[in-house]
């Protein structure tokens, strides 16, 4: 049977993600502790593919999932899936909102919902917890420490928890976007709506050598649609740069944009392309087209093909 | 009696940093929960300054903070301290390390002793704490769910706890940064070796935009040393750049750089011009020192100045 | 009485020029033999003016008065002229078209109507000559080698010859564009439709240091509308560029640009600011206007101007 | 016979040029009267090569061989000469330096020595001549207008006429360089110390149009040696550029700057690959290699060259 890994426990919203697979619905879907655990299941063969948040409206990019996919044996990104975010206040059967004490979530979930819970429960606190689901889940457990937990709406309503509010995020269309993320002998096809992830180490210094890569993007009309900085941790400093472009490997440009980079940052990652998840198509400037790159090419080849003129006459 | 605040609870490393002020060895010092929670302190008036991390050369920006100071009521940095960071694992009185199955930390430093607890404790399991300090006290209550504790050596030393293992961290020579913040009314004097940190809106789309931004300081020779993207929060792909420019204002470059990106960005963010924790200083080239800005603007300004000729000689 | 210069001798296209100058019409109009005699006698005060072509829209820029204007004692152009231009085969009375055999006029003017005189006369043979005006002045001499001459309809009329052949330029609407120059001691009023000349010697090497010094103007939003390599006649490959750039030196952007080119090349010379001749207006973008540099400016000023916080304080 | 053109007449500094490639020696050398002429005795057949000069490192760019090699049917330059510059004033048997009142020679070479008559021979007048080689000849001409002519060493000596003055040019080492011109048929093999000739017209409004162009040479680390701005003729403010870059267009990153400027400018000419006169080889930094490209193009095809997922597993 095949198996996908997802960053669990159940419930996340990172499972609602990876149901929007349809191969997964049926297949066996295995819950992972970390980011981490859940690529290394696709790195031993462990399972098919893995469904791990890499981006969030209000709290921008997970770290975890930025450095474990830079780092470590390669993988490749087959599909991206936007989640959109809501949050639900959820709460042991006899605790109404005026009672709570303690809220557990995990850290980004309550950064998300500071604005409200400083409005409605002021006085409570805060609680942190691996995941939003594993704080719903403790809810269930007699000796839980918290009193009520914040989660999505997909937990809430497996656990059969008491909902006390909905919709109580800050930002009322938070969405979060997944990859899904498999071993890199695999390129989706070009859907003339493409994104391309790519991880690039700063080679040196960092004005000249910033600008330097984004002039490889700029030179071939190619546009970022997100551009991270993450250190490397090696020191105080040191970067790589996450980056989504618009476009597809085989697309011309792209792919002399990614030579260009490989010339200046042999280092860099290829993380993958594949379909946009809005299916937004983007403007080609007619000299950036494929077209435009095959004439060049064939200008430039007939001019080096020329034979070589007798040495005497030109001395 | 003078007060700052800090990144409690007392003996994190953001109370270390602290106490490498001069003035706040003797001064009352008031731990916060939160960074916002310390910057607010500021805002109001209940405190002088507030000392928060903002950088750590394993786990990336600190984007609590960088979040905290580049929205509200503007505040000023006023000054860095770099404070290297060194793990112990700690544990109740009767644990030794093969019995430890629950570890409490916060999840930065859990991810930073990752190698050490892997090799070491490799069945422990992670309990999330609100801050290393947190964790650590948590060992005294006798009801607390985990046995051991991953802190600073300051919070082990001040609560008297047994140090199972000393200098845990998978990168020996970790170091975390950290600003003192206070309100934008006062400008620390240049010092010859100075840094500015700035928050700029990215105006519209990335590529171009964000090419013209570093441009500012490429083109007056300015050396970032810093550069963190951060999303606003509004939208996925809206962000705002955090960076960390060589220079103080009152250097003409640094002005001028300012001047320019105050034309393209008008919502940029001055956050202040303060002396290098690590003193060092650098090299200006000749065309963007002082002396040429003021060649240069004198220059133009007598070319401003001479009269006009007589309308019907010019017709 | 006022006396004006002009690249003569009288009846060149130069004289049509000066003569759009109202108060040239009423005063002394000076024919000089070459740029550099017409310049002198503007240097050593003997006119007031000299009025010289810079560039010509069939042959590009008249290369005498780039260089003369970018060597010597510093000038100031103070007013731009367009002249159409229109050539004229005039003849000695028994000459017809068929009987040309020797056509004297000036180099250029020979290259603009090569078109029509190996249509029309092929077998006519070329006679150099010091202008057009002299070409067909020497018609009138008994002696002279050519029988008929290439001149300006200006000159034909005034000295009575006759035309066998108009409009016989290959370009039917050429274009000579004039400067009149005066010494360095005014400035011309800014008209809201202006230009502004310089003369900049490339710094170092090329495409760098070219790059550099157009990004000075780039990054400002000043339009160029012309830009022309000159050698410095110290080595093959030693260049300075002639530029034009739209807008008047007390546009703040311009000022700008001109303190940038200054730091990076401080031996460029300020040739003036003057009203475009065809009075066209140029769009400026709200964050190059004068307000949005001189909010800029205030900003900054304002930053720089906070009082020091006390030396303990930051430690 | 095999047969090649030059600038004539006999005895300029063209044919000196023409006489150091070994096979023109022995070969039919025949005189044009104009550059133009000179090439379409290749363009029809007639020669198989010819020499005209190109730039000189006083008086700039030949106008008339940068614009004849720019327009007409396709032309390839296979060699460059280099020919020091010397200029001689020779006068008819009876004439002392005292007497001389009339000057002929050509143009450039009048304006290459005026320092040395207005010095030396401050009352002669100059006579314009269609080169210095006709001005020389003419002297032998009993109804010369002139007593005296600026010209060659080569051609004083092979005229038999007297010398009177000697390096009378005020730049003691000009150098003028030629081209040897031939059709587009043949490409000289690369040596390693290569020049790139190319004409590229602008293709919009000119700073960000040169700038991209610019742009096109550094993102591939390609030092340009020479470049001119010629207006096309169509109206003012229209230009090409005439550019000479290091390399050859076998070399990797010389043919990917050319299919970068084909797609911006897909006017643009090439005008041949040809060895430098001075034979100095250019650094080429690593990433700009061949061997970079060629690994880059190998790490990007395999990227591309995946079998496509299973469609219904990314959904």
């Amino acid at each position: 049977m095949t198996s996908y890994a997802y960053l669990g426990p159940a419930g996340t919203f990172t499972e609602a993600a990876l149901l929007q697979v349809p191969a997964a619905e049926e297949a066996e879907r295995v819950p992972a502790t970390t980011v981490n655990a859940a690529l290394d299941m696709v790195r031993t063969g462990r399972v098919k593919a893995a469904m791990v948040p890499i981006e969030n409206s209000v709290e921008g990019g997970v770290s975890a999932t930025l450095d474990a996919i830079a780092n470590g044996a390669p993988l490749r990104i087959i599909r991206e899936v936007l989640v959109p975010v809501s949050f639900v206040l959820v709460a042991r059967p006899d605790v109404e909102l005026a009672d709570i004490r303690f809220v557990a979530t995990h850290g980004h979930a309550w950064a998300q919902c500071r604005g409200w819970t400083e409005q409605n429960i002021p006085a409570a606190e805060y609680v942190p917890a691996s995941s939003t689901a594993a704080a719903a889940h403790d809810l269930l457990d007699e000796g839980a420490s918290h009193d009520a937990a914040i989660c999505s709406p997909l937990v809430a309503n497996r656990l059969g928890l008491r909902v006390l509010a909905k919709h109580i995020g800050d930002v009322a269309d938070a969405v979060t976007r997944f990859i899904l993320v498999s071993k890199p002998d695999t390129l989706p096809a070009r859907t003339g709506a493409d994104k391309t992830t790519l991880v690039i180490p700063l080679p040196e210094d960092h004005p000249g050598a910033l600008m330097e890569i984004l002039d490889q993007f700029a030179a071939r009309g190619v546009n970022l649609s997100r551009i991270e900085s993450r250190p490397t941790g090696l020191f105080l400093g040191d970067y790589f740069f996450s980056i989504d472009a618009d476009g597809h490997v085989t697309d011309a440009r792209v792919a002399d944009a990614l030579q260009g980079l490989h010339r200046i940052s042999p280092g860099l990652r290829f993380l993958g392309s594949y379909a946009r998840a809005d299916r937004r198509e983007y403007e080609v400037a007619r000299h950036t087209s494929d077209e435009a790159f095959a004439a060049a090419r064939e200008w430039v080849d007939s001019l080096r093909h020329s034979p070589t003129p007798d040495a005497e006459d030109i001395g």
